[in-house]
């Protein structure tokens, strides 16, 4: 039972013609609030293991923040791009659950809406439903079972928009 | 679009046979706890209007709490006993709604498990799928569309267990 924490990339520069989308990079206040959520998730003993994330810049950003908080590694996965497919990801997933998944074991998936919701969709409950709102540096915290299939066998435990860990 | 917030009662004595279940109350860290999130979630900036709570001791005390937090007012509500049915509340919900709901309006169910997960389910995809964990004085927030029909139609913005809003 290892948990997957799905997290929405900061907020990033209005699109520009003069720059690609994949190149859009998080402005300083996304990046601020981005570490501020991540700092106050470490804090609170959310464990992250190592993190994918998809290879657009406003990801990227956003996963070595958290990389560099939760002093984890970090690798690009192209399935988290917009439009990637689930369950590809999950035939590198199974064989990486076997071999280092568990209870305080957790991957990190920095990507895109309405992507990541869609993937825990699928995972909760084996369809895209579209009844999950995730706001940017947004977080969704799903549990899967140790062994395929892992498709509708997910539970929710997180759900949770960056105000939710604001300073107060 | 009213929000609703489903939360589960706080920590309770343990059953014993010289005191009837529904008569359980808080124990002294379940009320320091439950003190601990209502607070936080008050400093984040949630709103709530109306508390209806299941009539059970546990229930009552933990929306007393929140009533004094949040400074609303708070109702017992018979259906939020274990196995009250979601259909009848909505009876009573569609015409408040119409005259006192609204973006910034909220009400607040205090009750039971897998009672409130179940009310949630309906709500969110019109059948209960057990796939959402709720802790006790964990928060689940749905909104509701403006008018009937409410079950299937909800959207899931908040899902968090009590340590999210712990100190740190």
């Amino acid at each position: 039972m290892t948990s997957l924490y799905l997290i929405r990339h900061g907020v990033a520069i209005e699109p520009d013609p003069q720059v690609p989308d994949e190149g859009r990079s998080l402005t300083a206040e996304g990046r601020r609030k981005t570490q501020r959520v991540a700092q106050r998730l470490q804090k609170l003993g959310l464990v992250i293991s190592l993190i994918h994330t998809s290879p657009l810049a406003r990801a990227q950003e956003t996963a070595a923040i958290f990389s560099e908080t939760f002093n984890c590694g970090m690798a690009e996965e192209a399935l988290l791009a917009p439009g990637g497919d689930l369950g590809q990801w999950l035939t590198w997933f199974g064989p990486w659950q076997l071999e280092h998944g568990g209870k305080q074991k957790a991957i990190a998936l920095i990507g895109h809406e309405p992507d990541l919701t869609a993937w825990a969709e699928q995972l909760l409950w084996g369809e895209v439903r579209s009844v999950l709102v995730l706001k940017k540096v947004g977080i969704i915290g799903v549990t899967v079972p140790d062994r395929e299939p892992f498709m509708g066998q997910g539970l929710l435990f997180l759900l949770a928009p960056p105000k939710m860990f604001g300073d107060v």
